[in-house]
């Protein structure tokens, strides 16, 4: 047993990561090991900012469990070959010989070159990763702690703004959710949909890229028939061009990873100005990764689990490894190198050939996570 | 009694307009009066599109009383001279002789309008304003039926964007909410709060124009004590010259209902370019008026209320005026040109003499109609 443990939080916080670190301290409780947690990622703990989780009240640890973000604070911080024993050095000063980290395919890259650091530097270290991104786009796991209930989010969204428009009309809304360069949540919204005319009338995936051209006449046609039309696209979504359609990039990504802030916008204005109708956009943005009300059981369930395989990881031994889930929400452990930077995209057979649209393959892979989105009563 | 009566709704729907629908419906039905339903508002009404609303499935009303949008359907119909006219023509063809409006104070411009005309014409109408807006500015009336649930959803979703922004601290968030020339709706925003240092930690409001230099200096000195900053702002926010600050302009508004639907992203790249620091924003947009999972139960009984309220009044013989709420949700009738065509702006003592903020005078009005929005724990 080691009682020198440390956790930290890595990238975008989600409405259920709380849960998976109520799972650790819990679990790590349970089996007398000694658990950290930095503050801020991996920032606090190269300035070796812990906070005892052990000498947390049991009652404070299940409500924590149960709020959306981060209750450790995370960060995006681009860590430096000098960080990497600025890093060990912390763990040795503090005698931490077992890292957790909390993450997506980003945070597992990071938690792999730590481990392979501290090996080289022959400073006995456990890495073990917990999966954590609303994305959903890990490999190997089934599906990540976190998505589901943003997926819940996009699609709770495009059926009320479905149902606004449905009320009043109005010719062209495009509902922006979040997701980069995988379509996972975006594809979500189409579980919104009960009867024929339900929005989304298309659902645009950042696997393909559309020309404006492309979009424009879909949005015509669908228009000449139901006379409104509701569009879910993503904020990484891309023209032909590879090129966000002229929306505002923000900076602070690096172009990899560059993000539209303003994508949803842009395409309405450029929609409205093209086809002569009105158009406007929302986007709810942020609001879901972190809408408490949201979060489904599940997925809270799910990320609890993870963070009690994570603690029972360690007392066995492993490392390099992350917990993973399987269909069934049982969990189990992969190497950190099957995940560690590797994207899991929407598969191609799950998107319709005209890249306006999920296939059934991918509403039988969803829904039995993200629950039933019950449609409203019609006259 | 009268047999034939009809109602109608225009403008946006919110989460609980359905439910004052359910409340005449099932009151018209307790007092043996027949009613109808419009299609989509006074378009509909013009085109003799009734529902006849008696023949509905007891169940199915109770259902559609708790569903957000307009189950009848509404519109923005600008009605020229010789409607009004064509409107009477509707109601002598089928007999009606109760007209009921659902709406807010250009709604109720509208029916008394109707009312004047029925009267210059000797023709036998009763008209009956029932109150709904998000907006919250209607006269006379305490509160809107429709308010606190948009309310509601601003707090919680200042609330959750700020506990997203406290877990991964990003300079400025900006959170664009409903609400034009009345800031009832982005002062709820201030419900959010709990500790010193939760969100929002400025709250623009539209009753006072500011300069992007004032508004930019208010952010500098947040982020200087904070490290972070939550500035929540209406779309119809206007800048020291009454511009929306460069944002786009939705098109389809008349100038003096002008809505800047790009008005967040707008201010956060502007101040991003002039405190060369990074900002993004949301906006759920019309998310917030129609999401079913925020609607509060009082809202809605409320809602319901003011729709039995209505029916009781048709009874009665009265006519030309609009049913109202007070403080403790009890309702009163008020004439029509009490409300007609009258904005009902936050007190100018409630807001902060830098116009940043609101002052607690305004807590104690909103919270016991919003309800406690709980703050998320904190280690």
């Amino acid at each position: 047993m080691r009682t020198h443990a440390v956790v930290a939080h890595g990238g975008g916080p989600t409405a259920v990561i709380n849960a998976s670190l109520a799972g650790l301290i819990e679990e790590s409780r349970s089996r007398g090991q000694g658990l950290y947690g930095a503050r801020h990622g991996i920032g606090g703990l190269l300035r070796a900012e812990f906070l005892d989780l052990m000498a947390l009240d049991a009652d404070l640890v299940r409500q924590i469990g149960e709020a959306p973000g981060s209750a450790l604070g995370s960060s995006r911080f681009p860590l430096e070959e000098d960080d990497f024993d600025r890093l060990l050095e912390v763990f040795r000063r503090a005698d931490m010989h077992t890292f957790f980290y909390t993450g997506g395919n980003g945070s597992m890259d990071t938690a792999l070159r730590v481990a392979r650091h501290a090996r080289a530097a022959h400073y006995d270290l456990q890495t073990i990763g917990i999966p954590k991104t609303i994305d959903n786009d890990l490999c190997v796991t089934d599906h990540t702690p976190g998505y589901a209930s943003t997926a819940r989010f996009f699609a709770c969204a495009a059926r009320d703004v479905g149902e606004d428009n449905r009320s009043l009309p109005s010719p062209v809304c495009v509902l922006e959710t979040l997701g980069r360069n995988a379509g996972w949540i975006v594809a979500a919204t189409s579980l919104a949909r009960r009867r024929p005319d339900d929005a989304p009338h298309l659902i645009y995936l950042p696997e393909r890229h559309l020309s404006l051209d492309r979009i424009a006449a879909d949005v015509e046609r669908v228009y000449a028939q139901l006379g409104r039309v509701v569009v879910a696209v993503c904020e990484g979504q891309l023209d032909d061009r590879g090129r966000p359609f002229g929306a505002d990039v923000d900076r602070a990504e690096s172009d990899a990873q560059r993000l539209a802030s303003n994508l949803g916008h842009t395409l309405a204005r450029l929609l409205s100005e093209k086809l002569g109708i009105r158009a406007r956009a929302e986007k709810p943005g942020l609001l879901g990764r972190c809408c408490g009300p949201f979060a489904t059981l599940r997925d809270r369930h799910e990320a609890h689990l993870c963070g009690r395989a994570a603690a029972a990881a360690a007392d066995e031994g492993h490392s390099e490894v992350m917990v993973a889930l399987r269909r069934d929400g049982d969990t189990f452990l992969t190497p950190l190198e099957t995940v560690a930077r590797v994207e899991r995209l929407l598969p191609a057979d799950w998107i319709h050939a005209d890249g306006n649209d999920v296939l059934p393959a991918f509403r039988e892979y969803a829904a039995p996570l993200v629950g039933e989105v019950a449609g409203w009563p019609r006259l």
